[in-house]
């Protein structure tokens, strides 16, 4: 039996923190001896929490798990992230067909990279393949969004939310987005 | 035999109504009783036709319509929308795998919210399954638009594309987008 | 507001009836005014109940849908058999990707034969996506099958699979498929 | 610009010829300076046409193109067989996203065992993408196929099933499968 | 850090043991502290190999695993053979998306049965990526098969390949499939 | 045989051009007596290179292929340039699922418009398959891009990626995309 420590990196844009990034935490800590939950940092790229708020969110969020560490990282691609951290893996979530094609191509030219670090995969249960950041995001706004989300983030992220738009939006006089995405655009 | 009404919402952003739109409305309107088509406004979102237009637009091309009406909703989801509205089935086509993928996925969240709301689906014909209102928003420009868009929209669209964008694009000296899309970007 | 009647035809095979039909029974029931379904023979395709058992199988299952009426037909395509009946509708259930990919055809080629007759689709919740006549029947042999089927059938189904299977599958000295399907074969 | 010849091999087991494949030989026909169109024989595996048919019937829709030729090869893997004939490309229709998974896979696997031929792809237009060889032979049998095949195959292929089915399928006593292929059972 | 072992089970046909299958028990023997690779046995299929000689090819190829044992089981299914072994985890590998569909459902429906085993996918580069034991099955026969197959199953199962057709195929006179698996039939 | 010359146009952004457009290029310069590559210019659309340094790189690139030619247009469908080119033919890729519903849409688009101009398409090999310009441009940044990119580019797109963020991105210093495309954001 191996000694040594299987540690994981899952990195993401975790803004905000959803409850299907929570299913892969919970999972990924069992499953390795060690994760690390690290926010890639893309300047390029807007983001309503800040990276300080995202910090805050993941370790309320990660409080209970003894293996769980969070962090950061920037100019730097995963894979040599993962490396450099001592990382023998990344965690990955493939929520549907689509997810899975993009995954697929990292992975390989991940390992074209360095073939050391290999990538794993989990598949969130049904109802949470259906949440991911930017869906939660397009959901803000309409009568009954507070409402409406509570199931799909994790209580620290949700009070977050409420904060964050407080007075803005979902009030009486609210005016929002009907619907996430719309591909009939 | 049920004698209660069947009434669905047909919902999106009509920006502008086009053919496919229109195969959908017409069979909505065989298939229910009555039938409301309804613009879903996202105020973050910029549209090349005004609230006001589009609904001027939706009026003109369902008017030999006895049971659709037109209206308009914002602030709200639209499976509320539509349970306010009495609707018991909001109306949604489908024209390739990736639609189906996102209609998957909005049907089962709409279900959690309000289980007294059925989404019925139809898969419009073979030239329909190509033609959506930002497919056909990228044809405008280049030589011949005009004439390319004529059997992709209604009349009424069709003039109010070209008032729209008249003297600006597919003159003699026109600049405009050679392809819609384009996935080599 | 029309006042002729909705017709709509669901075909299958239904060798057995499973949750996924009721739904789709359950919904077509609501949305139609008169709902025919009905077993397509296929006489060179063997299957696991009867002709006879698969109608009393579903006029057990529809018992109290009082618009839903159970029938069969053969040596004819759907399309042909629909008009024949007077209904303006087929009904068809669209469970994922690669079953859109084969709806989307039949309902083309469809429309080619008989544009009077519209296709409608229902997307069954999440669970019930999963549970075909092939899959239940996959899932039977094995240790606890007996239990594991009780929710992907209706009961009159699952008492009519415990009495096919008596005393053959699943008892202490079973053998039976592990897995319904394995795509690594 | 080059003055060697460009030649290609179109496999398949055209069982029966249909307008899917006329399309394929007509381009390519225009496309290559020589076109071989090849049955891959496989001895495993049950026809409706015996090999000989099949030749006889290409032969019969290829009569009018001058650079088509039309041949037969077992025991040899398509892309070996294509060298042989010093044919520098394979070609490969792609009717819809599960072909094309298909198609890239083997394009890789030959490209790896000779790197001198090169497979070239086309997608026939809309109402061909959903005729296959399997999708026509599924369709005989209901009253009414006779005129139904009619716009799928070439006349030779029309007769030829006409004959063999001759009083066995789709007269006024006909029994036959309602439907190809049943993604329900 | 939890001190109890990670066990998993890699269950699957293994008719042929191929490249892409050592590829899943390679990873698999590091990422678990024990791997159990089971063949599960399905009585009404018809394999290849007989159950022992798939037992001998594994134990064979997995040889030098100190971590990884082999074994088979019957009349169960995957997900309670897993429980009743004490294992925690079912390891799956992803190969497409056709691949990616089937493995959701079972893992979902897995879960539903057992919440405690949790199912972890990896997924195989690019070349094996097209691998199959079908595949390599679809491959026997023509000229060249067994220096084509050489880089897709590991030594032992190509020696037995090789005895178990020997005289049969792929000799001077071979008859044999030109291409596995023909869509266009 | 026929004795006209066979001339098709490859469009594109090229922006910048890469190792997949080198593919496409040389296989295209086989293929056909003539191959114009075109780009096709967007004057909605922002452009890491200017049209100009497009069209020199381009010119670079394709300086060894005798019977190939650089060009752009704009204020044109790509079917009406390729017609007034005298090409009767389009050159496509297609590198996965989601790029071949597009290229389908757009060819049968492209033939209802103009049916003397055929769409004819290559897979590239697996490797090249992942990559795109924009796939290209999303590595850039990060500490070690300007290794990562060598293969993935032609030698004078990447002394112009060089030249162009030299002093910006990847130095010791440097802020960038951890990771092309995020699809949890």
């Amino acid at each position: 039996m191996p000694t040594r420590k299987r540690k994981a990196v899952y990195a993401g844009s975790f803004d905000p923190p959803t409850e299907g990034h929570m299913y892969m935490i919970r999972e990924g800590s069992f499953l390795f001896d060690e994760l690390v939950v690290a926010i890639g940092v893309n300047p390029d790229k807007r983001s309503l929490f800040t990276l300080e708020e995202r910090l805050q969110l993941l370790r309320a969020v990660t409080r209970d798990f003894q293996n769980v560490s969070v962090s950061s990282f920037e100019a730097r691609y995963l894979i040599d992230y993962a490396a450099r951290e001592g990382a023998r893996y990344i965690l990955r979530g493939i929520r549907n067909a689509s997810d899975f094609h993009y995954e697929q191509t990292m992975r390989n030219v991940n390992a074209d990279r360095n073939s050391n670090v290999t990538t794993v995969f989990l598949v969130p249960p049904r109802e949470l393949a259906e949440v991911s950041s930017s869906f939660v995001k397009g959901l803000v706004g309409p009568r009954g969004w507070k409402d409406f989300l509570k199931n799909m983030v994790p209580a620290p992220v949700h009070e977050a939310l409420l904060k964050k738009f407080a007075g803005q939006k979902g009030g009486d006089d609210a005016e929002g987005a009907p619907e996430p995405g719309d591909p009939e655009g």
